[in-house]
């Protein structure tokens, strides 16, 4: 592998609505671009907050219509929560891998571990409606990937974002949970550095920078959903979110 | 708090030289400025790979004058690793956290978790040096904040960085280990966003995800140990690192 970027610029879009079950993202960040006067180019990388593309999808519940297990009620009880976000959580745990401090850690169906198996109630209009993660980001990545291609010609790189927590850190950061068009990794074992050392661990997660520096102009409190990452050399096309995913038997915390 | 940047710019700086015990980091810093004809602003973010800082500090350890315990040559014994490095990596702890598959996680003394107790052998000269962390990340941002304001007049934040693994993600990340001139979050507690919604869990961890995307722009191969963020609005530049560290008992993975 080359080396990468020395220049990047990443820019935040302004200029997406509220977005809606059954709403055509690819023509409505068309839209924005305009708006905001972003012409994209080969090459960019977009860096989508998750939450966009699971209003799009569908991924919604209304917790009114949710019945909770006596399970959930007990949780919900024994951590001063609404039961029926619990039963949604356990809903969407494929296993739990910590229950403690008011917190719920649970193994997602995509394999991401994170809090509350993913299920966010921020940023979705009415307090009775909470957000799952789409059941696929790989593919809800490949899509958007593939609308913006089709409709602008253009060949982007796009990464699907959520703010996880971290063992050990205080504070969330954004991360990727699905990608299309650039491989998750930049792999450096097997060369050599400027002192001729082997790089035997360097084994950079890309994809989880790449998000995180996109959350930098998206910020919480305005509509900003999506980042633009200009001038990242990308230099393997092929990957998905699922690579991130650690092998349960390398894995330590699990 | 108002809305963070709409746009950055970041940039690696080239031209830093092989550091050596001793050497004046801000005054190779400002030639390698001059070298890449890079001008600092004040309110730049600069991130600097503690490995240049280490060197300059002396955090070296020459591997043929350290003796192993009899614990570090069994570790070393069933993980087939040197001894003497292991030996390094148990000074450096002040806990193991984890100890399996070959890896140890530790926590340093500056009570970051990570590989090694931050014990690194990559890009020191020599096979037989390895490389600690700055005895206090802080102070090393701190001095070297105050040097470059000193003989450039601008007024920079500056975040110390390591690349760390984490538990669940395969590949290791850029991340904060010392800081001056800046918070380490962007706080939305008690806000609310465009719905209505108060944002509960949102406390960002930013200086996180500017080491993250700094690393973007350094590549291992080259010698670039440094990169400058541009456009990012700082909104409180008191803090420290060490509130990075999460509390041992809300931490669910000790």
């Amino acid at each position: 592998m080359t080396d990468r970027a020395n220049a990047l610029q990443i820019f935040g879009v302004d200029g997406i609505p509220e977005v809606k079950v059954g709403d055509d993202l690819a023509g409505l960040i068309i839209q924005a671009l305009q708006i905001s006067q972003v012409t994209l180019e080969s090459g960019d990388v977009m860096v989508v907050t998750h939450k966009i593309v699971s209003k799009a999808e569908g991924r919604l519940i209304d917790l009114r219509e949710v019945e909770p297990s006596p399970f959930a009620r007990q949780i919900a009880l024994a951590y001063d929560k609404d039961p029926r976000h619990i039963e949604v959580v356990l809903r969407e745990s494929k296993r739990i891998v910590r229950m403690d401090h008011g917190v719920i850690i649970a193994e997602t169906r995509q394999g991401f571990v994170c809090a509350n198996a993913g299920v966010d109630a921020s940023n979705v209009a009415g307090q009775e409606i909470v957000c799952l993660q789409p059941v696929d980001p790989d593919a809800s990545a490949q899509r958007l990937r593939q609308g913006l291609a089709e409709q602008l010609g253009v060949n982007l790189a796009v990464i699907i974002s959520d703010s996880f927590g971290r063992p050990w850190r205080n504070g969330i950061i954004n991360v990727a949970i699905g990608l299309a068009g650039l491989a998750p990794f930049a792999d450096y074992r097997g060369q050599h550095d400027s002192s001729g050392y082997e790089l035997r661990a360097s084994v950079l997660a890309v994809a989880d920078e790449l998000a995180a520096a996109g959350e930098l102009v998206m910020g919480k409190l305005a509509r900003r959903p999506i980042a633009i990452i200009r001038g990242y050399r990308i230099e393997n096309t092929a990957g998905s979110a699922q690579d991130l995913v650690m092998d349960a038997t390398r894995d330590m915390f699990r």
